[in-house]
C-alpha cells in the first residue's frame, strides 16, 4: 500500500521503517527536504539517529514535502508533533487528503512551560476534533497515540496484554487501521474501539497521566491494560 | 482510628462501611442531616440503597455536619462530588482540618452539559491542588480516585495486578495513606506513588478516558494496570 507519513521525528521514523519492512511504500512528508536533511540532531532525544543518517539504513524510503507525502499515500499518517498538526495537515492540503484514512498519532503537548508538558486543547475539544473539523471529508482515525514509537510498532516489547485505543466516525476507515496495527503485532483482542472522534479527548487527555508515569519510572516503555471484573448486581 | 467521611454518596458509604468493617469510628459528614435522611433517592443509580435505609444496616457509623465529621476525624477524606467539594471543605472548616490527613479522593467531573461528563477543572491545574491552596496546612494526598467505591474497597473485584496512584506533597502522609489502601486489599506493589499534589493532573485527567471505558465497557468494574517493558537502549 501506498503510505504518506507526515513528519519526520522519532514516530515518523519508526512507523516509516516498520511500514517499509512490511512491504509498503513510503513516502515521508516534512515542511522543507533540505533543512531535514541538514539536521544533524539526533531524533527523541537519542533514540534514533539524525535523519539523513537513518535515511542511509532506510534507503526505499523517500523523503518530499507534506503535500508529496499526502499525494502519494492511500492512507495518510500524522506523525507531526501535536502544536505543528493543524499548520502541517493545511500544507499537506486538502485536496491532497480529500476520503483518505487520516490515521493521527499525535498529542497536543505543550512543551512551552517545561516539563511535564501541559495539552494545547482538551476537556471539551481535541485535536483529532480539530483535525476532523478542519478536513470533513478525511477519515480521521486516532490511533497509536497513548504509546510510545517503539512500541506503536513493537508492542511485544512490553510483555503480556495491553491495550491500544481507536476513535472515529467512520467505521470501515478503523477496520482498515485495525489490520495496519494487527500487522504491528498488536492483538485485535487488545484493541478497543471507544466510538466517535469525540473519544479522541479521552487517550489525548491520558497523556496527563502518562507523562507523569513516565516521569515516575523513567522509562518510555510503558502501557496499559484495561483490568475488568464482573459487573456489580444492580 | 477516628476517621471522618465527608459526602453522603456512593464512595462516602461504601468507604463508610468498609472502615466501620476494620474497627475504625466513622463519623460522615453532610450539609444538611435532616435533608440526607429525608432522601429516599437510592445511592448510585440503585448501587446501594438511600442513606437512611443504609444506615440502619450500619448503626455504627454515625451522621454529622461537615464540620462535625471533619472535627472527629484524625483523618478526614473527601468523598463529596468533585463539583462540590471545595464548598463542603469550606463548611468542614479550616479549623477542624488543619494538619490532618486529608485523603480526596473526587473527581472534578460537571455533569451539567450531559454523558460523559467533562472536568471543571484540568490541564494546568488539579482539584486536589485547589484543595491544597485553599488549606495549606492540610496534608492533602490524591488517591482512589480512578476507581469505582466498589473497587476503592476491594480490589480483588477485577482480577489481576491493576495500580492505584498517590499524588501528594507530605511523604509521611502518603505512607499512612498506604496502610489504609492495603488494609482494604491493594497490594502495596501496585500503589504508584506519583509525586507531588501537581501529579493529580494526571490522575483526574485520566478520568477523560475512564468515562468514556466505562460507556464502552458497560461496567463500571474497571480499572488500569501499568505494563512495562526494558527500557529502550539509547
Amino acid at each position: 500500500v501506498n503510505i504518506g507519513i507526515l513528519g519526520t521525528g522519532m514516530v515518523g521514523q519508526t512507523l516509516a521503517g516498520k511500514l517499509t519492512e512490511l512491504g509498503h511504500n513510503i513516502v515521508v512528508g516534512t515542511r522543507n527536504v533540505a533543512v531535514t536533511l541538514a539536521s544533524v540532531t539526533p531524533t527523541g532525544y537519542g533514540a534514533l539517529p539524525p535523519y539523513h543518517v537513518w535515511q542511509k539504513d532506510h534507503p526505499k524510503v523517500k523523503l518530499a514535502t507534506f503535500a508529496e507525502a499526502a499525494a502519494h499515500g492511500e492512507i495518510v499518517m500524522n506523525c507531526t508533533s501535536g502544536m505543528n498538526s493543524l499548520e502541517a495537515l493545511k500544507l499537506a492540503g486538502e485536496i491532497n487528503l480529500d476520503g483518505k484514512i487520516l490515521i493521527d498519532a499525535s498529542n497536543p503537548l505543550d512543551f512551552s512551560q517545561g516539563i511535564p508538558p501541559m495539552l494545547s486543547v482538551s476537556n471539551t475539544d481535541s485535536l483529532a476534533e480539530q483535525i476532523q473539523r478542519m478536513f470533513p471529508r478525511v477519515r480521521v482515525v486516532k490511533t497509536l497515540n497513548t504509546v510510545n514509537a517503539f512500541v506503536m510498532v513493537n508492542p511485544s516489547v512490553i510483555p503480556g496484554d495491553h491495550n491500544l485505543f481507536l476513535s472515529g466516525n467512520d467505521d470501515e476507515a478503523k477496520l482498515d487501521v485495525i489490520t495496519m496495527l494487527t500487522s504491528f503485532g498488536w492483538k485485535a483482542n487488545n484493541i478497543i474501539d471507544l466510538g466517535d472522534i469525540t473519544t479522541a479527548r479521552g487517550t489525548e487527555q491520558y497523556l496527563a497521566l502518562w507523562v507523569r508515569l513516565y516521569g515516575k519510572l523513567q522509562n518510555p516503555m510503558l502501557n496499559i491494560h484495561i483490568a475488568v471484573g464482573d459487573p456489580p448486581k444492580m
